[in-house]
């Protein structure tokens, strides 16, 4: 009774693919052996455990070099939000504590009284897109809330691109931490992470991407980025859920969030997951091969779905970029001015088309999404948006049925 | 290549189980649906996730009623140490704000500065035992470095159990929480956890236990210990890795360590693991079945074990407590003076007999287990230990091979 899984809908016409995906059944079973025989805990000692130690660092290099880092790099987690958040708290807390080991700060506190807090620290700003993941954001919050971090919010254009003169401006001498998601999830839009990197760096800041909807979608080469950290997370290309990285270039201060036995080098304790580090190396794998063609194929279904949709409602508007280069390929989304987006929803899903308003992450909120808003759309339009997204190419047949559950959804609601 | 798994020893005398288990196949059968088909993201509006949302609450339930608590108590986590992280960072984290917002906590520092730090706070000492897990142990340090928390160390006798009269004195109206492990990892001593909560409350601190040995191997029920908050992992009792539970009562304040999309009722972010929930509910349900009778067959092959390894090597010293009731059933503990443990175990290792020689946690460092330490043994003779965990009743013969291959060894490295 625990485990009674529910009857499923069909799958034909799911368009949620960046909200979640299923689990390739070959990473299950590449998954498998390490359940069920070759069980043992990588810390062990004994033979048995040390044959599990050669199997992670095994996956872990097979992983490193399919997203361009280096194997001592790749901290294995329990997702992308775990890793966006040992990412921020944990390079600023890091840095923190390296400039209050300095010189005189906080001298005037009683030694037995340690008080960390950035107050006085020279650099004490965390700069983070306007479009950024509330793990993202509410980390850096959270930073703000208890060491005193100040937060700058590089504002967007209307595509959801970071507005480099703007970024020019805050990233400066007193910036820690710079975080840009490199491709977003409600909008789509890829944003130039290199650049940032850069400018992160001529300032003296350290540099963090958030790749969760990027690595195993569209090429991700850590060395390129030029970034400091990356997040990764495993069920959106093909893992099952709870799996995830955190690329941390060895170079990057860290302060371990997650204290204990001082696995995955001191900077992520907790039995080490054998057969997730295996799961994440052959689900990555499997995603990128043939990713090239696949990704032309799905930018093709994409782009005929934009055109269909504002073709039977031309009311309607693309939200995130036009531009095909600056978009996830398998990536559409809108607003439709004068009807509810939860609305529309429904009636998808009566018809067996599964979409999301924005991010799975926010909702059951009432709230617009903050990406939109900050895209300079108002909040009523924010509260219309659809986004569709998807891992295989759409027939036409398929590409037709949405197009007409959606307009008969729309007519009607709109009245 | 990447997922090539090694070829693993014979599991015949697999006596490391307190470090690791293998995941019941059952367990892996109930998972595999929501990896495969009913994969949704349980946070989606559509049909498909709402069906995971009923999945993983199902699960959560079933998991909750297992360990008497309440459904809504349950949050989620990768692991044993992630849920000891979040308990004590949380719990430590949540009273400080709370107080802090209180009356003139601080009021001298310059509200655009916010600093939380315990030095005025009332409350601002964390009491755990001398005996815990590193994941207990750091988390408290890592909550002395940065927020001011001082640590009480709640001394054990020799046998690892808690002295009561020192508990009573240390645990007072200046302490905010005290965390003491159900039953000990590296000598499985089971402690009383029940009369230290009490304790805990009385003087109006809040309580919290690492039941990460001892769910779904002992009867643990979390309203009858009257702790506010207990950590659970998965792997114990027959789940993959890389899966735990806090159980949080709702009655408790609590930060949360990991911040974004607000899942598990703003408790613990990231995308819900439903296959996860529902591996813990049915492992936990498999492992309890005939769990009495199993315990009756454990302790009498410990018993076994136990005397038979005395009767060959007179110098050996059982570690933990003699008394079957304070003690995990499948689990003995020894210290053999005069040879060194690991040398010991590569001898067992190299004969088929996997052991730890404390915890899996802390091998490979060669520092004394601290545990037997705080236990009143000396470092060398700290040094000696073995462990031996098994989840499954030793035959004769076993016996037999593990004291004749241990007697050879100790003879030999003694000389």
């Amino acid at each position: 009774m625990c485990a009674s899984a529910s009857s499923s809908p069909s799958e034909e016409l799911y368009l949620d693919a960046a909200s979640t995906q299923a689990a390739f059944p070959s990473v299950i079973k590449a998954m498998l052996p390490f359940w069920l025989s070759d069980y043992a805990n990588p810390a062990s000692v004994h033979a048995f455990g040390k044959a599990a130690a050669e199997s992670l660092e095994r996956a872990r290099s097979c992983f490193a070099s399919d997203v361009g880092a280096v194997a001592q790099d790749v901290i294995f987690t329990s997702g992308g939000t775990e890793s966006d958040n040992l990412a921020i708290k944990g390079i600023a807390m890091a840095l923190l504590t390296q400039e209050s080991q300095g010189d005189a700060f906080h001298s005037d506190v009683p030694q037995h009284y340690p008080i960390h807090n950035s107050g006085r620290a020279t650099r004490n700003r965390i700069a983070i897109s306007a479009v950024e993941h509330p793990a993202i954001s509410e980390s850096a919050e959270w930073m703000a809330q208890y060491f005193g971090f100040h937060i700058d919010v590089l504002p967007v254009d209307e595509f959801g691109c970071i507005d480099i003169d703007a970024a020019k401006t805050l990233i400066t001498e007193r910036t820690a931490l710079v975080s840009v998601t490199l491709a977003n999830n409600e909008v789509g839009t890829i944003q130039p992470v290199a650049r940032i990197a850069a400018m992160a760096h001529s300032a003296g800041a350290f540099m963090h991407t958030d790749a969760v909807q990027a690595v195993g979608h569209i090429p991700v080469d850590m060395a390129a980025l030029g970034v400091d950290a990356m997040s990764i997370s495993g069920h959106k290309f093909g893992t099952p859920k709870g799996l995830g990285a955190l690329i941390l270039r060895s170079t990057t201060p860290f302060e371990p969030l997650i204290s204990g036995g001082g696995q995955e080098q001191g900077r992520r304790s907790g039995t080490q997951n054998v057969a997730g580090a295996v799961g994440m190396a052959v689900a990555l794998h499997t995603a990128l091969e043939h990713r090239q063609s696949l990704n032309a194929e799905l930018a093709d279904s994409r782009d005929k779905l934009i055109a269909a949709i504002q073709e039977a409602i031309p009311q309607v508007r693309l939200t995130g970029s036009p531009d095909a280069e600056r978009r996830l390929p398998g990536h559409a989304s809108f607003v439709f001015p004068g009807v509810w987006g939860e609305a529309l929803l429904v009636d998808l899903d009566a018809a067996g088309i599964m979409c999301s308003s924005g991010s799975a992450c926010s909702d059951g909120s009432n709230a617009a999404p903050h990406t939109l808003l900050a895209m300079g759309f108002d909040e009523q339009t924010a509260k219309t948006s659809i986004r569709m997204t998807f891992q295989k190419p759409l027939a036409a047949n398929q590409i037709t049925t949405i197009v007409r559950t959606l307009k008969a959804s729309y007519e009607k609601l709109h009245g």
